[in-house]
């Protein structure tokens, strides 16, 4: 079956890395939905202001599988480096059709400006850029399941880490985006698999290049400097 | 983007009619998902017995919208004639892309006969031989969101009728079948804006014919049938 984008979402991620593993983690996480001209109706997303929540159905448009070749397990990135699990046990990107499924939180819905509807959500883990090929409400008497097993997530929801960010580096960001940046570091962007030490990692934020280490079980930033190439649009 | 099916559910339901508007409102429908050759391979579960939910991303085979016709507004059936709501603020199958979300449980997995993996699921609103494009867990902490709004669904999900059933024509179903019926029966399949009085309906479920009338604000059956038509894979 062929699918087309309804809309593509601007985020603070033009990279991978850093992305939060689940929508909902990271609260103060943005993103900003715009409709493709075709879909481009007030009409289209009538009494949605009366929901909470709302589905996307999107593309992993960086994480694609060879075509023609089905890789059945994944290594979860929480769950160390041993454990596999079945793809379809699994929110993997790294599956047979790309596609990906969030539940966000809409914080705002702009009817009135030229791109308009424009729908704000929060609790995002998309990367900018990426289409969009659904959008439905999150429906509590059908979706919340509060009896539901969590499975092998049980050990990894909780994997806070600790972050230790300068007050003169963190000044460096923008008020508004200083709680997410914290947010994102939190949740620890390595892999389980890939925590190399002594090393500096790199995790593009809005406009910023977050530089940290790790350092006995904490993460520590080391600088934050401006992203030199600006040819990604975030959200704003 | 180009999306292949992985699966194919089976269900009880050969045809739209009756077919509940949301996963989880008659426990008792139960879905048996059987993998394309190209994805059966129990590796592919592994870890999924763990969890008790699980997603999936469907197609809406028989509710398609004209390709390059948008309709922005659709009528939830049951909210009355005149109530449109946005596309993109409801689940109805008439959309962009013919995408489907169901939240289904867990009832058992066969790793073990000639077609496995089976994965047997129950609280199905599918069409039986329903192309499935992905399955994923139910991930509690990403997923349940005890506090979202439920907009006009509030009014729609208690939408209970009652069903007169005489238990001579009760008793011509499967014993392990007729509890599903009735829960099916007890949504009111009709859609609010086509209540036709005095007209008998025909509600093919597995391999019956359920004949009802409407009287009186209630359902009466009034005639099961065996179903001619044989061509259809209902779940066994």
């Amino acid at each position: 079956m062929n699918i087309e984008p309804i809309a593509r979402i601007y985020t603070d991620f033009p990279d991978k890395f850093g992305i939060p593993r689940q929508s909902g983690l990271v609260d103060g996480l943005i993103g900003k939905i715009v409709f493709e001209k075709k879909y481009k109706s007030v009409d289209a997303i009538r009494q949605l202001e009366n929901f909470s929540h709302l589905w996307l159905i999107w593309e992993f448009t960086k994480s694609k599988v060879k075509p023609d070749k089905f890789v059945a397990t994944v290594h979860p990135p929480k769950l160390g480096g041993d454990v596999k699990v079945g793809v379809f046990a699994s929110r993997s990107p790294f599956r047979p059709n790309s596609l990906g499924l969030s539940c966000v939180k809409i914080e705002k819905i702009d009817i009135e400006s030229e791109k308009a509807p424009i729908i704000y959500v929060s609790g995002v883990d998309i990367l900018s850029e990426t289409p969009i090929y659904d959008i439905k409400p999150y429906i509590p008497y059908a979706d919340c399941h509060v009896d539901a097993k969590e499975g092998y997530t049980a050990i990894t929801k909780h994997a806070e880490i600790e972050v230790d960010f300068p007050s003169d580096l963190l000044e460096k960001i923008k008020k508004d985006k200083q709680e997410a940046v914290l947010g994102v570091l939190k949740q620890d962007p390595r892999a389980a698999y890939n925590k190399k030490p002594d090393y500096i990692y790199g995790m593009a934020f809005e406009e910023y290049d977050i530089r940290f280490k790790a350092e006995n079980g904490k993460l520590i930033v080391v600088d934050v400097c401006y992203r030199n190439e600006k040819n990604y649009k975030n959200v704003k």
